[in-house]
C-alpha cells in the first residue's frame, strides 16, 4: 500500500522511445533538411534530460499543488514556487523555444520529438507544463503574424521564460461559440489600440513571479462584421514597455481565479482589459483575421490537449500497476470454485479482473501516446514537405485525425484512469493515494480547446465530408497500410482482417448518414456525431495498435532488436486486449448510428424534464 | 449560469410516487396485513415530511459540507454541525426506525416507501442520510440476531437517533476479503469478551455528538477456524454502561479520519480496539455465524448503496438540465449547414448533443431509481409472504438483482454525472457549481459494500448459476410478464420484440460460457464476470424502461390519469433513449463474451508492465 510519495514511476520512456523511432520512424524524418543537425544521440539526450528534469522538478511537487491550489489575493494570483522553476529552468532546457526555427531563437525540434519530452513533463506533473505551453502558444502566433517590432519586443523574453504568454478567447457570454465575442478593440492615431472587455478561463493568466504576460486577445474593432468574420488578435502584455523600455501597467486586472475539481495548481483566471481605458493591445497581422490565425496554431494546441491527457493518464496507469503489484488481497479459485483460506493471499495483479483494469489502461494509454506521436509526426512532415502535394497530403491527414487526437486520449484517459482508481478499490478513494487527484486532474481535457461535443461537430460535419470524402479516402490509404503490412505476420493476420472490417463498417453508417447531409438536414446529420467520435476513435486507435504490435513481431523476429522479448510481446498482448474488449464496443455504435429514427432532436413539445 | 445556491431541484418527488403507485403497485403491496395501519394518504405525508425535511435540513448544507470536510482533531472526529440535526431530527421523523416492527420500535413501513423517503434525502445531501443509515442497520443487525439484554440496552437510543451505529467490517490488511480478518475476540467468565484490533473505513466511526456509537464489529474468537468460517460478530459500544447505568469509555481510540475525494462530509474513521486491553464486546447470536447475520443484512444495505448513487445522479441531472434551459450559447444549423451570426443565441437544451447528454442522465436515473424501488418490493414482498413457496420466489428475484442494484446505479450514475459535468462546459470543472461535487461524491459508491468486481463475481458466480439456473429462470418469467402487458401498445412493440432479443441473447451468451464451469475453469469463467454485469444491467434496466414506458401509455390512454400528458409521453420518449442508445451497447459485450479466447488470464511470463 504505497502512498503518492512513495510512487516511483510516471511514464515509460523505453515506450516512448518506441514509438518515436520503431513506429513512427522518426530516423526517416530526420533526414529532411530542417532536422539536419539531429540525430538519435541528441534527441535522445534531449529526451533524458526532459527526464531528469521532471524527476527533480515536476514530479515531487504534483501533490502538493494539488493541496495548495493557485489562489487569488488582492489582485494577483498566486501560485506554487514550482512555477518559476518551471518557466526559468525549463526556458532554459529550451521547453518553450525547442521547435521554433534557429532564426526565431529556436532549436528546430521536431515537433514529434517536443511532443515526447512534454509527454514526460505532463506524466510528471500535469499542473506545471501549461504555463510553458501557453508561453510557446503565444509565441508562435506573435513570431507567425505579427510585425518585426512586436516580434522583437516581446518574443525573445517569451522564449527564455522571463515572460509568460496566454490566449484570451472565452468570454462570460460566449463560451465555446467565438462568434459572440464583444471584447472592444478601438483604433488611436498611435499604431495601438484601446481594449476593453472581460475573458475568463485564462489559463496561466496571471502569477506573482512573471515580470509580464503576453495575452494573445480575440477581440472586435469597432464596426466589424458580426459574427466570426469581425474578430481580431492583439498582442496585449501585462505591462507595457514605455518610451524609455521600461515596464509599466497596461490596465489589465486580475478579477479573480476560478477554483476547480482539478489540475488545480494551474492558474484559471478571469481578467478585465481596459477597466481605465488604458489598456493598449497592437493587432497582430490584418483586422478581422484573429480567427484564422487563432486557429491556425489551433492544430498544435489540440495536440497538446491530447498529450497532456495520454501522460495523466500514464501516470495514474503507473500508479495503480504498481498497487496492483504490491498489494495482497484475496485468493485464487480452486477446481471447486472456491477459495482455500489456508493458501497465501495472492496479489491483486493475478485476478483477472484487475489484470482487465490494468490492460485497459495500458492500451489506452499506450494507443493514445501513439496518437499524439502520429499527428505531431504529420506536422512536422507537412512542415518540411518538399512538395505542394506533399504539405497538402499531410495537412489533410492531420486534420482528419485532429478531433481524435484531442478527443480520444481525454475520454477514454479519463476511463482509464477511473479503472486505476479502482483497482486501489477504498484507497483509491483516499487522499492519502494520488488516483484520485489525477481523476480529477484529467476531467478538463475533455473541456479544453474545444469539447467532445465540438470535436465531434468537428470531425463528422467537416473533416468527413472535406474534398467530398477525398480526407477519409486518404487517412484509409494509410490505415490499408499497415493492415497490408501486419500481414506478413501469420499472427496478425486476424487482426488485420477485423481492422479492414471495421473500415468497412465506417463505410456503411457513412451511406445511411450521408442522405441527411445532402439534403440539407445538418442538425439530423450530426445528432449523432458524439456516437460517430467513439465509433471512429476506435477505428483509428486499432490502427494504431495494429502498427505496434507489427513492429513489436518484427523485433521479436529479429536479433537486433534493443529491448527484450518481454517488451515486444507485452505490446502485441495489449493490442489483442484492445481489439478483444475495446473494438467490439463499435458493434454497438453501429446500431446507434444507422438507426434512421433519433429522440435527440427537440420536437414542438419538451419532453426533457 | 447558476451557481449552486440558486440551484432548486434535486429530486422529481412525483416521479418517485408514480414509480411506487403506477410502477410499482404500492397500493397492492399496502393490502398485506403488515402494512394495513397504511395507505395512500399516510404514506403520502411521510414521503412529503421527508422532502420538506431534506428541503429545509439537508439540501442547504451540501456544498459547505463538501468545503469544510469531516476531520480528525486530537483523538475525536469533527464533523458539521448538520450531523447531529440529521439524527435527532431525522430519529424524530422516523428515518432510523420507519421499517422496522412495531414492537421494536418501528412503524411498519414498507421497505420500498422508506427507499424512496431516504432516495429524496440522499438527493438532497448525500453526505447526511448515511449517519442514519449505518445506524439503522447496525440496530436491525442486534434486532434480529442479539439477545433482549443487548436489544434494551441499544436499540431504543439508536432509533431515536440519540446513539449511533456503524458496522466494522474492513481491516488494513484484508481490505474486500473477509476471510482475512484478524481482530480478536477474547472470551471472559463475565459474559463479554474482549477485543483487540484494527478497523478502517469504518463510515460514521466517530463525532463529536453522539453521546455514544454502538459499533458492529467482525472478529475472530480465539481458536476459531480459519477462513470466513470462524468470524463471530459482537456488539462494542464506544462507551459502555457500566453497573450504575452511566456510560464509560469502552478503549476505543479514533485513529483517523481519512481524508476522500468525495462525499468529505461523511466521516470514513480508523478505529483501534482495545489499546489498553480494556474493549469489551458482546456476542451477537452464536460464535462463528457473524459473517451469515452481516450477510443477511447485505441486501438491504445494497439497496441503499444503489439508491444513493441513483440520488446523487438525480441531484446532478436536475442541476444539469437548469443550466442547460437558461444558458444561451451557439446557434441552430441553417438549412447550408452554417450559422447566422444575426440570430439569437439558442439556449443549449436546443442542440441535440445536449440533449442526448440530459436524456442518458434521465435514463439513468429514472431507470435505476425504478430499479432499487423493484429489489425493497421484493424485500417488502419476501417478508410477508404468505407462503414459503412466495417466500422463496422473491428472496431469489431479489437474489439476482443485488448485485445489478447496487452496481448499475453505481458505475452508470456516474457516467451520467460525467455527462451533466459536460453539459456546464468549463463551468463544469468549476468549484463554484455543484456538478464537480457530484462528480466527486458519486464515485464511492462503486467500491462500497463489495465494489463493483466483486458484485459482478457474485452475479456470474452465485446468482446465474444459482439452483442450475432456476434463479435466472424465475426473473425471466417477470422480465415475460411485463413484455407481454407491453405489447397490447402497438407503439411499444417494436421495443418488447428488442427485449425479447436481449433475452435470447442471455441465453446465447451464457452456453458460450458454462463449458468453462462444468470444466471446473471458474477462473476462465469468471474472468469477464464484469462484462457480462454491463451486459445483464442493461437488459435489467430495459425491462424497467419497458414497464415504465407501459404504464405511461396506460395513463395516456385513460382519463383518469394523475399527471400531465407531458409527464407521461417524457417517459416513453426517454424509454426510447435507453432502447435506442443504451441496450445497443449489449451488441459489444456478446462480442466480448462469446470470444473463446481471453487475454486478462495470467500466463506463465507477465506481460502488464
Amino acid at each position: 500500500m504505497k502512498k503518492y510519495n512513495e510512487m516511483k514511476k510516471y511514464v515509460d520512456v523505453d515506450t516512448l522511445k518506441y514509438m518515436l523511432y520503431d513506429v513512427h520512424n522518426l530516423e526517416g524524418l530526420l533526414k529532411r533538411e530542417r532536422f539536419q543537425d539531429h540525430d538519435k544521440e541528441s534527441l535522445d539526450m534531449f529526451l533524458d534530460s526532459s527526464k531528469d528534469f521532471a524527476d527533480k522538478e515536476l514530479f515531487p511537487f504534483i501533490k502538493e499543488m494539488d493541496e495548495k491550489p493557485a489562489h487569488y489575493k488582492d489582485g494577483t494570483v498566486y501560485v506554487h514556487d514550482q512555477v518559476k522553476t518551471m518557466m526559468h529552468k525549463g526556458g532554459e532546457l529550451g521547453i518553450i523555444s525547442a521547435p521554433f526555427d534557429y532564426e526565431d531563437g529556436g532549436m528546430q525540434i521536431p515537433l514529434v520529438v517536443y511532443t515526447a519530452a512534454t509527454y514526460i513533463l505532463d506524466a510528471a506533473n500535469n499542473h506545471l507544463p501549461g504555463y510553458a505551453g501557453l508561453t510557446q502558444g503565444a509565441a508562435e502566433l506573435i513570431i507567425h503574424f505579427a510585425n518585426k517590432e512586436l516580434n522583437e519586443t516581446y518574443v525573445p523574453n517569451m522564449l527564455s521564460g522571463q515572460w509568460g504568454g496566454t490566449m484570451c478567447l472565452t468570454e462570460p457570454q460566449a463560451g465555446s461559440s467565438l462568434s459572440d465575442i464583444v471584447t472592444k478593440a478601438k483604433p488611436t492615431s498611435d499604431g495601438y489600440y484601446k481594449l476593453s472587455g472581460q475573458k475568463i478561463f485564462i489559463s496561466g493568466g496571471d502569477n506573482q513571479f512573471s515580470e509580464n504576460i503576453v495575452h494573445l486577445v480575440l477581440a472586435r474593432v469597432e464596426g466589424a462584421p458580426k459574427g466570426t468574420k469581425g474578430i481580431s488578435l492583439f498582442v496585449v502584455p501585462k505591462n507595457r514597455p514605455d518610451s524609455s523600455g521600461s515596464l509599466i501597467s497596461n490596465d489589465i486586472t486580475t478579477v479573480a481565479d476560478f477554483q476547480k475539481l482539478g489540475q488545480r495548481g494551474y492558474c484559471t483566471t478571469h481578467l478585465g482589459f481596459g477597466d481605465a481605458d488604458d489598456c493598449r493591445g497592437w493587432l497582430v497581422g490584418d483586422e478581422n483575421q484573429g480567427l484564422k490565425y487563432m486557429f491556425l496554431m489551433m492544430n498544435a494546441a489540440r495536440i497538446g490537449v491530447g498529450r497532456g491527457a495520454s501522460a495523466i493518464a500514464s501516470a495514474a496507469y503507473y500508479a495503480s500497476l504498481q498497487y496492483a503489484n504490491e498489494r495482497p488481497q484475496g485468493r485464487k479459485l480452486t477446481r471447486d470454485g472456491k477459495k482455500d483460506p489456508n493458501e497465501n493471499q495472492s496479489l491483486i495483479i493475478e485476478h483477472p479482473d484487475v489484470r482487465r483494469m490494468l490492460l485497459l489502461q495500458k492500451a489506452v494509454v499506450e494507443g493514445s501516446m501513439s496518437l499524439v506521436l502520429r499527428a505531431a509526426k504529420y506536422y512536422d512532415l507537412e512542415l518540411t514537405a518538399t512538395s505542394d502535394e506533399e504539405k497538402s497530403k499531410y495537412n489533410t491527414l492531420l486534420e482528419m485525425i485532429i478531433p481524435v487526437v484531442k478527443t480520444y486520449p481525454s475520454e477514454a484517459g479519463s476511463y482509464a484512469v477511473n479503472n486505476g482508481l479502482q483497482v486501489l478499490g477504498g484507497y483509491g478513494f483516499c487522499s492519502d493515494f494520488i488516483l484520485q487527484q489525477y481523476y480529477r486532474d484529467i476531467r478538463i481535457c475533455a473541456i479544453y480547446e474545444g469539447t467532445t461535443g465540438i470535436q465531434s461537430q468537428d470531425l463528422l460535419g467537416r473533416k468527413i465530408t472535406m474534398g467530398n470524402g477525398s480526407g477519409l479516402a486518404l487517412l484509409s490509404v494509410e490505415i490499408l497500410k499497415t493492415i497490408k503490412e501486419s500481414k506478413s505476420h501469420k499472427s496478425l493476420q486476424p487482426y488485420a482482417a477485423e481492422l479492414s472490417n471495421k473500415l468497412e463498417l465506417t463505410q456503411k453508417i457513412l451511406e445511411s448518414l450521408m442522405p441527411h447531409a445532402l439534403k440539407g438536414d445538418y442538425e439530423r446529420y450530426l445528432a449523432d456525431a458524439s456516437i460517430f467520435m467513439e465509433f471512429f476513435s476506435l477505428i483509428i486507435i486499432s490502427w494504431s495498435w495494429l502498427e505496434i504490435a507489427t513492429k513489436a513481431q518484427e523485433n521479436l523476429n529479429t536479433s537486433e532488436a534493443s529491448l527484450s522479448d518481454d517488451f515486444y510481446l507485452s505490446k502485441i498482448e495489449t493490442m489483442k486486449y484492445f481489439y478483444d474488449y475495446e473494438l467490439p464496443k463499435t458493434l454497438g455504435h453501429a446500431a446507434i448510428l444507422m438507426n434512421p429514427s433519433t429522440v435527440t432532436i427537440k420536437k414542438e413539445k419538451e419532453y426533457i424534464n
